[in-house]
């Protein structure tokens, strides 16, 4: 039992002025964290025991699925960290630090290099296999700007957990295994999540998903049919697309004047009398490593996905749009991009270029453009593959409407392949054929803080937050008036705690009952006792739930 | 339970080579820890089991002790390191960062800011006083060098807890508090602790204590009465100083002649057939902060302790031997100092100058010196005080023999007084005459990693370690043999882990019997149960407790 007049972390009159999320002003508000330096959190008593509740949800269910809690240390050597350059290619800022024999660490944001290197350390065979570790541990990450409260931070406990398998086929059933504990873990703290498929960067491939609990406050942004069965981030998104003109007749392609007035995509459309399906668009990007120039031809209507066109290009983060002196140098400027023809660019191609029939322009100029274009008969891209961006409204490849929704990512699970253990020495295991191989690995984690953020946001009214029962920071909160009922309430508490529950008394005695219950609603421990002479006159003592209105007086006897 | 086989941290055949402590090698050899860089260490699952159930224990104690969990960020703000001047002072080396906006932080190696930083945000009042907060967290050491193992890493898990109260008086209750929660956590882990008493530093003051273990491998040296009333650290021990002449007449002094190949003490001895005790010594330091030159004056037999000298003239950590030119400064030079005259040096003597009558020295010149030396009469000194060094052999002031002992410091409790609170802006409450005033402070802290390690160095035999029950990784080791078995294993561990037992079961079919027992001893879980076709020939299971030699055969029904 914890006496809230002793309490460390007591309720504050108002929210903190410059939070706009509900999750920040709650749990500043009611004692659970507080602001160190940007980005950077105190947990408070209150704070610590909900997240202590959330760490062990997490603990048991990796346990049960087979995963073995380990540490790593907090600083990594940065050799680690060069053998797969990850200096250069992380996709948040990492803090690097050098201790006073000059030895350089990182500050670990995420710790594959960790893991693969304790692995390796051990000669492993198969018969060690499947492998799967993990560690609760404290992330950094030097981002520029850090949201409100505990949704994006610069330091955060990560569980981050690592798998070891033989090969793909291996993988894939740990990667069920964990994706069913994920759900598992998710609903126990209160949340219903979505494992969302997502882009897995340079490491690609199809086992990548975000597991997403849907929530205004949300940064994650994807697309869901209606019916649910396909869940995808916009960046990966498939869509179906549909004849634009099927029953038009193909007509011979011509080269046409045009108005000079008419030279964006709205002129076309006035001047043609056509929607922007009918045309061609041509977007260019330069690939800041190689130096090449990228033409991406699509359907006028659509949208280049650059995170598909980089995949396809086998460059991922590799892309930026082309400025005026990259058209120049291919021949050409703003406005006038070929749809074929510029040979020293590359040509790739959406899907969406086999939907139309006579697409107007390709080759526009001044006061001429081309009309009637057919794709494979006029022209025909190096590549031709799906480098479109879904949206809202587009229709999934099983033909249901796509609907745009935003949640907050509480955790990830993805492959990673071969790539660390390739890049990494000795990164490898004997196998029953007594070759040494490599590691077939997986990744998983979940942000400790920004699960509890996103159960407040969901969580609360407008008195406080609503604590689901599994993560309250106290199963009881108990108020007293004065110092008469003391002696009942300890002993009502200790009823209370020999079967196994804990309980917050407010003890105060410069405190009205009025503020009292404020205090109560805006904690949000799911049950409520006021035990007062008062509701001993009236039988006993009174309880209500947290999330009811409904109060009820019951006998002391009730407990016992 | 969990499977041997599937185990991450298998036994290793041998220990490290350059390992040179127990636990060092056998938490190595054994599969609990395995080295990063220089260190900093993974714990590994078996290690992870013991680390966790060593804070579960701690945290509990903490609790019971009235205590509130919680905890500040890695990253500290250097300003608030500033406040204290901590950045200079500190007797650790601190690890610095700056994040991409420039900010910098220290890596925590205590957190007295932190802890002053978030309770002033708060505006406490008497009421919610005694506040007694604490986290685990890592700390980081930037050590030059790193011992072995645990004992002395450069990162590390730390209980670092830190009281705020309204007085001194109020402060000596949870002083005594902790004390009493230290002993009984330090039992409940299987380690005999003592509280010895320790020098403060700068803070200085009489509740410092730390708690030691005693161990070979132990790097904390104190003495202990031999009837064990009385244990200090030799920083800071006290001694009876007898009286080495109290017979002999008082003379008058004068300058006698000596023979120029007398220049030290074991000259002087010889010339004049005397003990050292009956000659005056004098050693110079220099204040490196002031630039004072302090001559200390004391008993030739006994040495100074520069550590009470520092606290004597409130110069702690600011003493440094003095050099020749320092020497040259106040007109003399190496064997030549005077025990009064050097009019531009400042005097302390030791208590142990009103022990002796007629002392030789004082004056020594090439070819005289003085002697019948007799402190008050002929020389005094600007300050008398205890400033000597207590070795094993002296006498307690109870008049009892000092041992030297060796041992690990575990844990150590001590207090901040007003430092903290004074140096900080606005660290006050408001007490009951509604005036503010300065917290009285105090710290305590166990190291997580190097009490596990001190286990070790106490619980082994030449098999492996012996782990006591409250934190072994496991509560039983079961071995079966091949697979016929398996059926009967999985039983009876659903029937040991029904009723609370958790287990590790060497499944493994390709390791011989020896081999596994090697390791079931190697590893130290204090239970070991045989369960193989020719254990239940014999009537069941073999049961041995890792601490005992006797194995018995018991029916597989006496676990039901």
């Amino acid at each position: 039992m914890q006496k809230y007049s002793k309490l460390f972390g007591k309720t504050l009159r108002e929210a903190p002025k410059d939070a706009t999320l509900v999750s920040h002003k709650l749990l500043v508000q009611a004692g659970f964290i507080r602001e160190s330096s940007a980005g950077r959190y105190f947990f408070l008593p209150l704070g610590m025991r909900v997240r202590d509740k959330i760490v062990k949800i997490i603990e048991e269910e990796m346990n049960n699925a087979g995963a073995q809690k380990m540490l790593s240390p907090t600083l990594h050597p940065i050799e680690l960290w060069k053998e797969t350059n990850r200096t250069n290619t992380t996709g948040f800022e990492l803090m690097k630090i050098k201790d006073r024999r000059g030895a350089e660490f990182a500050l670990g944001g995420t710790a594959e290099e960790m893991f693969v290197d304790i692995v390796r350390k051990f000669r492993l065979t198969y018969k060690d296999l499947p492998l799967n570790i993990y560690q609760f541990s404290d992330k950094f990450r030097d981002e520029l700007r850090a949201r409100g409260g505990l949704l994006r931070v610069r330091e955060f406990l990560m569980k981050d957990a690592y798998s070891f398998d033989r090969n793909e086929e291996e993988f894939k059933k740990v990667y069920k295994n964990m994706w069913e504990a994920y759900y598992s873990i998710f609903k126990k703290i209160g949340l219903e999540s979505k494992a969302v498929l997502a882009d897995n960067g340079y490491i690609g491939g199809e086992y990548c998903h975000e597991f997403i609990v849907d929530c205004d406050a949300g940064e994650s942004c994807y697309l869901q049919s209606k019916d649910g069965s396909y869940i995808a981030h916009k960046d990966v998104a498939k869509f179906m697309r549909e004849e634009v003109n099927p029953d038009e007749e193909i007509k011979a392609m011509e080269t046409v004047e045009q108005p000079e007035w008419v030279k964006t995509m709205k002129d076309n459309e006035k001047h043609y009398k056509l929607p922007s399906s009918r045309f061609l668009k041509n977007v260019v990007y330069k690939n800041r490593v190689t130096g090449e120039i990228i033409i991406s031809v699509i359907r006028g209507d659509l949208e280049i996905n650059k995170t598909k066109l980089e995949h396809v290009l086998d460059a991922v983060e590799q892309l930026q749009e082309a400025s005026d002196e990259d058209l120049e140098s291919i021949g050409t400027k703003s406005g006038y991009v070929h749809s074929w023809g510029h040979e020293k660019a590359r040509y790739i191609g959406d899907l969406s270029l086999k939907t139309v029939k006579n697409f107007i322009g390709g080759q526009k100029e001044d006061k001429t453009d081309t009309i009637n274009v057919n794709y494979g008969r006029d022209f025909k891209c190096e590549i031709l593959a799906d480098i479109a961006l879904a949206k809202e409204g587009y229709k999934s490849e099983s033909g249901q409407i796509l609907l745009e929704k935003k949640g907050v990512e509480v955790g990830n699970i993805f492959q990673l392949g071969y790539h660390y253990s390739t890049k990494m020495k000795d990164a490898t295991f004997i196998d029953e054929d007594n070759q040494s191989k490599p590691y077939y690995m997986g990744c998983y984690g979940i942000g400790i803080g920004r699960t509890l953020a996103t159960v407040v946001e969901l969580h609360n009214d407008e008195k406080g937050i609503i604590w689901p029962q599994s993560i309250a920071p106290y199963d009881f909160h108990l108020i007293t008036l004065g110092n008469n009922e003391n002696e009942l309430a300890l002993d009502l508490i200790s009823k209370l705690e020999a079967s196994g529950k804990e309980v917050l008394w407010d003890d105060r005695t410069d405190a009205s009952m009025g503020e009292k219950l404020a205090d109560a609603d805006l904690i949000g421990i799911p049950n409520r006792i006021i035990l007062t002479k008062r509701s001993l006159e009236g039988g006993g003592v009174e309880i209500k739930k947290r999330n009811e209105t409904e109060a009820k007086i019951v006998p002391l006897s009730y407990f016992w």
